[in-house]
């Protein structure tokens, strides 16, 4: 750096107006590097604490231990402890972990909060967490690559069903805008407590896509995704509901609206994108509440769809549910079965408390001998397991 | 809700997998709302912390106060205390507040950390902070309306001069995707430390813009939003340099190379984008190493914008900087001034400390009888002043 320029630069770090907040902030973490990953896959977590009595870190990294629950005794994340150094910096150094994208937070006498010195966060309905990534084998189709990249974009779609403005979130493939090509669509839908920045963030969507696509192992596609609670027009915070805590149960999320009002989001693509507007063009695919989605969605469209992909689903609702959406199941089923599919594509880890729902939808399947293919993995209803749902099922479709 | 979906979803939120950790941290903040924004626009803070002896808040809501630094004193963030509660619950409320988006952090037995209630936080160079706004006035601007919305994108282009593909937030106004019109580009370039990201989430850009634009008060335009840092693909964490803590001083960030090659951004909008490629139809503005950007850009390429923005301009580089850019400043100035532009607009607060060099700006430009309009405001080097010179700024451009 020029000379002439640096005592500027350094009056401009001490005096930065509003300013001394943030750059307290800044020199005070400046001098901590956490989480530090070592070449052979340990990774050293850190935090300054001179009063603190107790630091632990909990996180997906960390063996799980049984907890107690209301509903008796299930995984919880495990802990570790921090030891005290000089200055009251406190360390941990993990095992060597597998490649993976990890979340955790720091425990402080007590109280669970973030890794100060990580800016890297993601929310999860109304959880904040610090993210790392272990690369190598399927992880690093989560990190940004030297490679071409699509392009994310939020924008706003007109739902004439639901009477509102919508907010939505489409990843367009490297080389979109300037492409004289019609695309095929993936419409990703997300769980309970999610919405439309679910998949981008924590399903790390954009990058999974633009590293397959470069490496030649999935169709460069649009993927589309939108906001499945029919109550609000955005997720927290980006809609004209203002800032709010964001809640895992929201009303009206299966009460068959969303489904029935699904063609304002197909018709939106297909009249503002350069997509190919037929069926063998069209994938759904959602996780959880998502897959309950894409699997009435898709029957109640008995026709539009070629790939179907559910994610650890919600198989609901019983015979007891009374939405138009939801009545004449196998009727709609064997509907679509006979107007025919390229891949109807299941997905459950072993531990998934929807596992044996998902058993028994197979059951249903199996008995109008509607094709499927099942995939059964290690874990259960987590992040982990749907980013690689969705890196299998994305190689799969459009071919 | 329905009464048969009930009972699953109660099972879906009590053993949500990994998810365990998810949900212990929701339902830990489940019952606690905080901030709290009271009609009289006071807002109540609250924090569960039944082991903290003390916790205090800081933030740019409270009166500020003077604190030592290497500089002698400045001013930095007041402090308030949280009281406890019954369960350990703590709380402060706040004066009536003048509306504003407001930034703040806990601090609890001296360590400084986020609104574990409160999802809604920005990152500013390394330091992340929670947010919230009261509303009325300008801070109505801020606001997520239930107005038409414009979209943003997160795209790439390439840069030949810089030589990688490089990543850029794009907002284009409601109605750009269905409409035949050309649009006019402003572009808005972020301070030291700051990235593609700094303007859409501190500076609430698209909030503005969408507002203004709603309001009959600013042209519909397209506003782009580059990275400044030439060693940098991206923002951190979003491009291939991974994840690693962000720092204010970034190598080459003033050495002219960044200005030498805003052609390519330029070029990269006008054959990607409906726009109108002519001078009367662009703008540039910039806050603090923005401002020095956008400065030396507009007189390195002398006849490309007629409308200019500096915000709380950094004023360098002195005499005896050397690249090709800073050459004959006062030439380019003069060549800038014969060509003829609309607006030259510079904003400064009264307690920034870059308020003198701006007043030795103003004799610069006054000594070549270059015209300009002056804005000046109280406060200092702050987002809060940013945000009103981009509301202001953007309401006198394109007419």
């Amino acid at each position: 750096m020029k000379k002439s320029i640096l005592p500027i630069i350094l009056l401009l770090i001490l005096t930065f107006g509003s300013g001394v907040f943030a750059q307290e902030a800044l020199f005070r973490s400046q001098q901590v590097v956490s989480p530090e990953i070592s070449k052979g896959s340990k990774v050293t977590f850190r935090l300054l604490a001179p009063n603190a009595e107790k630091v632990q870190i909990t996180g997906d990294f960390l063996p799980t231990v049984k907890v107690d629950s209301p509903m008796g005794q299930v995984d919880g994340p495990g802990k570790a402890d921090l030891k005290k150094g000089e200055n009251g910096l406190w360390e941990f150094t993990s095992e060597a972990l597998d490649p993976e994208l990890y979340s955790y937070s720091f425990i402080i006498d007590g109280f669970t909060t973030i890794d100060p010195n990580n800016p890297f966060l993601i929310r999860d309905v109304a959880s904040v967490t610090n993210i790392f990534i272990v690369g190598g084998g399927h992880a690093d189709l989560y990190k940004v690559q030297d490679i071409p990249h699509g392009t994310v974009a939020r924008t706003w779609y007109d739902s004439p069903g639901l009477e509102m403005k919508r907010r939505i979130t489409v990843y367009t493939p490297p080389g979109y805008e300037k492409s004289n090509e019609k695309y095929p669509v993936l419409y990703l839908l997300h769980g309970a407590g999610g919405d439309e920045e679910a998949w981008i963030s924590l399903g790390r969507t954009a990058q999974i896509l633009d590293n397959l696509i470069a490496e030649g192992k999935a169709k460069p596609m649009i993927v589309v995704m939108p906001n499945g609670n029919v109550i609000q027009d955005a997720a927290p915070g980006e809609g004209s509901m203002g800032f709010y805590k964001p809640q895992f149960m929201i009303p009206g999320t299966m009460n068959g609206t969303y489904e029935a009002n699904f063609n304002d989001v197909v018709n939106f693509i297909e009249s503002n994108y350069k997509v190919k507007a037929e069926k063998s063009s069209r994938a759904i695919a959602g996780l959880s509440m998502g897959g309950f989605h894409t699997i009435h969605i898709s029957r109640y469209y008995p026709n539009t769809f070629d790939y179907i992909g559910a994610f650890s689903a919600a198989i609901m609702p019983r015979e007891d549910a009374t939405a138009k959406v939801y009545s004449d199941i196998e009727g709609t089923l064997k509907k679509q079965k006979d107007n025919g599919y390229q891949l109807y594509w299941i997905g459950i880890g072993k531990t998934d408390f929807l596992y044996d729902a998902n058993q028994e939808f197979k059951e249903m399947l199996n008995a109008i001998d509607m094709p499927y293919e099942y995939v059964e993995s290690e874990g259960g209803h987590t992040w982990r397991n749907w980013r690689v749902y969705l890196s299998e099922f994305s190689q799969r479709i459009f071919k």
